[in-house]
C-alpha cells in the first residue's frame, strides 16, 4: 500500500491509508489505546479497542515506546475531538524501528519549561531536530534561498564555485584556518571575493556563488562563526552602488515571497525600496535619540540594532540600508563619490538590528586605485 | 544612455543604442577602422571611417589594445558582411579600462593551433576565461544545477547545509584534510553523509545537500580531485534502491531541459528509464565482448568506460545504471536482497564512461546492521 502524509488524510475519508511517522504520544486507558503518529507534515490519530479483533493490535499499541518509527495501515473517519478532526482506525501496525525506552532528551516537552539545556541538545541534535518548529527552520531556508535563485536566473546571474582551498589567506592574515596540503599549506577562503571579481575580469558580467566561509575568529558571540554559508554576487558595467542595493532587494522580496508560498507562515513580505541613509544621517538621528556614538564612521552592534528600531517606527522597514560611509572606514579599492571624495559609494544592509551585507562599487581605474592603496599604506 | 547587450542589436536597426565590452580584434585598413567588440552575449562590427567628424574616433580606435573595455554609442544598421548582419556606426567611445599592448596569453585565437599550454592559461585563468567557449561551462552548468533543484523543490526535499568542519574523518581515516582549529584539530568533510542521514533521524524525510567535499588523495588523474562540489541527497521510507534511481533520472532530466532552455545548445535531452544492469549482467557483457574482468564484483575505469560504449550502441543510453554488487565489494550498512543475501540493493550510475553517482538503500534494521559490520570486521 501506498504511503501518504499526514495532511493529505482529510481528503481520505472512508477510506484505508497507511502512514509511517514516529511515535508521538501513547495513552492507553484501561479498554482503550490512543496512538499519535507523527510526520514532517502533521500528527495524525489512531485509537484501538482491547476488544477489537484478538486484542494483539491493542497490546502492540501499548508496549510500544516513544519515537519509534511506525507504519499504520486504517480506515479514515471524521472525529471532531481527534486533533485536525480525523481519527484512522487502526487494521495493521508494523514497527520499522524500536526506539530505547528512555530517550537522553525529551521530543515531546507537554509541559511548559521543560526546555533542555542547549548543549545537551546539541550533544541529541537528531532527536532535537524531530520537533516541528525546528525543521521549520530549514523549510524556510529552503524557501528562501529558492526565491534567491530564482530572481538570480531571472537577471542573468551565473552560478560560480570559488574554491575553499587557497595558497595565501584571502582578506588578512590573520583569522585564517591553516590546513596542511600534502607538502605544503593551504588557507581555507574567508571570501569569494577575489573568484568574483576575476569572473567579472573574464566578462562574466553577473555572478553569484554559495557557499561555505570560514573565519578562524577566536570570538564567542552571536555575531561570530567559524563556518557559515556565504551568498555573494558581483556585477560589471553598474552606475552606482545604488544598482547593486536594488538588486539586493529583489532577492530579498522573491526570497520572502517563496517563504511564504511554501511555508504558509504568513511572513511579512517587505515593500522595496527600503530606506536607504547616509552614516552622516544615521549619526544625526542616533545623536538626536540620545544614542551615543562609539566610533566616528562606522555603526557599533548597540548603534545597529537602536537605528533599526527608529527605522522601523518611523517606516515599518525590517531592513535597512547604510550608505555612503567614510573612505576611513572602508577598503582601498571602495569607488568615492566625484563630488564627496572623503565618502564611498558603499553600503550595509541592516536587518531587524544586525548587519547582514557588506557591499560597494569597486573603483575600477587602476590610477585611482593605485592612489588610494597608497593613501591606505598598503 | 542605457546599455544594451549585443545579442540585442538586431531589434534596434535605424536606433541609438550603447554596447560595452572587451575589444576583441582591430583592422584599421588605410581609411577605414574596423573595431569588434565582444560581451557575454556575442560580437558587435563598428566601422569608424577617417573622415568622419575630426578623425580623432579614428584615431582613438587605431591605438586601441586588444581586451581593453570600451563603450561605444552608434547607429545600428543592417550589413550583410558584417558578423551576425548588423553593424554600428560610432559616435562616440569611451575606454573604461585600458589593457597592457602585450598579453601574456592570447584570448583572441585566429589560427588552429594556437592554443596556449595548459598550464600558463590556469595562471592566467580570468584572460583564458573570456573565451565564449569556457563561459559556456559555466552556463551549462548554472541551468543544469537550476533544473536539479526545481525537481527538488518539486519532490518535496529540504536543502542542509552540513558543516566542512568534522571533528573526526567521516568515511576513512586516510584521504582526510586535517585543520589547526585554534588549539584542536579538525578535518574537512569527505562527505555529508552522517548530517544527511541525521536529518533522516530527524524526521525530515527528504533532504538535498550541495557543498565541497574534500579527498586528500595524492592522485593526479582526471577522476581525483582534492575538493569538488558533491550533490548529495537522502529519503526516508522507501521500498528499493530503485526509487532513489527514479527520482536521479528526474532529477538529470530536469537539469538537461533546462540547460536546452538557456543555453540553446540542442542537448540531447535522455529518455527515462535509464538502462538498469546488474553487475552479473554487466560482467556476462563484457566477457562476451572480450574486454578481462579486473577484479570480481567491482568495475575498473577501462571496464566503465567499455560497458558505456556497448550500452551506447544498444539502447542510444549515455547513462548506465549498474545494480545488484555484491556484498563483499560494498558498505557494511548497504542493504541486502531478501532472496540473494550476498547481493547489495545498490547502485552507480555511468554517464559516458565515467561512474558520478553511488547510493544504496540503508539497512535500518540495528540487529541486521551488527551483524553486517561484523561480518566486516568493523
Amino acid at each position: 500500500m501506498e504511503r501518504i502524509f499526514i495532511s493529505e488524510i482529510p481528503s481520505h475519508v472512508g477510506k484505508e491509508v497507511m502512514v509511517s511517522g514516529w511515535v508521538h504520544v501513547i495513552r492507553a486507558q484501561g479498554s482503550i489505546a490512543f496512538l499519535l503518529v507523527r510526520d514532517r507534515s502533521g500528527l495524525a490519530q489512531a485509537v484501538v479497542l482491547k476488544s477489537s479483533g484478538d486484542g494483539s493490535l491493542f497490546e502492540l499499541v501499548k508496549s510500544l515506546s516513544v519515537e519509534s518509527v511506525v507504519s499504520v495501515t486504517g480506515k479514515v473517519k471524521q472525529e471532531a475531538q481527534a486533533p485536525g478532526g480525523y481519527e484512522i482506525e487502526p487494521i495493521a501496525l508494523t514497527v520499522l524501528s524500536k526506539a530505547a525506552p528512555e530517550l537522553p532528551i525529551p521530543v515531546v516537552v507537554e509541559k511548559s519549561g521543560g526546555e533542555t539545556d542547549i548543549t545537551k541538545r546539541f550533544d541529541w541534535r537528531w532527536l532535537d531536530l524531530r520537533r516541528p518548529e525546528k525543521l521549520k527552520i530549514f523549510q524556510v531556508w529552503t524557501a528562501l534561498e529558492q526565491g534567491f535563485r530564482e530572481q538570480f536566473a531571472e537577471e542573468g546571474f551565473i552560478q560560480i564555485y570559488a574554491p575553499s582551498f587557497m595558497n595565501a589567506p584571502s582578506e588578512s592574515g590573520t583569522d585564517v584556518f591553516e590546513v596542511k596540503y600534502f607538502e605544503k599549506k593551504a588557507y581555507l577562503a574567508q571570501s569569494p571575493q577575489f573568484y568574483k571579481q576575476m569572473a567579472m575580469a573574464s566578462g562574466f558580467e553577473k555572478v553569484f556563488m554559495v557557499g561555505p566561509v570560514f573565519r578562524a575568529e577566536p570570538s564567542f558571540t552571536t555575531r561570530h562563526m567559524t563556518e557559515f554559508t556565504g551568498w555573494d554576487f558581483e556585477m560589471s558595467y553598474i552606475n552606482s552602488h545604488h544598482e547593486v542595493m536594488d538588486i539586493e532587494e529583489k532577492l530579498l522580496v522573491a526570497g520572502f515571497k517563496k517563504v511564504n508560498e511554501s511555508t504558509r507562515l504568513g511572513v511579512e513580505v517587505p515593500s522595496m525600496p527600503f530606506p536607504r541613509l547616509t552614516m552622516a544621517e544615521i549619526k544625526g538621528k542616533l545623536k538626536a535619540n540620545g544614542v551615543p556614538s562609539e566610533k566616528e564612521g562606522d555603526l557599533s552592534p548597540d548603534e545597529e540594532r537602536k537605528i533599526c528600531e527608529l527605522i522601523k517606527e518611523e517606516t515599518g522597514s525590517d531592513f535597512v540600508w547604510v550608505i555612503d560611509y567614510p573612505a576611513s572606514v572602508r577598503a582601498f579599492y571602495h569607488m568615492r563619490h566625484e563630488d564627496k571624495p572623503t565618502l564611498t559609494k558603499s553600503f550595509d544592509l541592516l536587518y531587524k538590528g544586525v548587519e547582514i551585507t557588506t557591499g560597494a562599487q569597486r573603483e575600477h581605474r587602476v590610477e585611482i586605485l593605485e592612489k588610494q592603496a597608497q593613501e591606505k599604506g598598503i
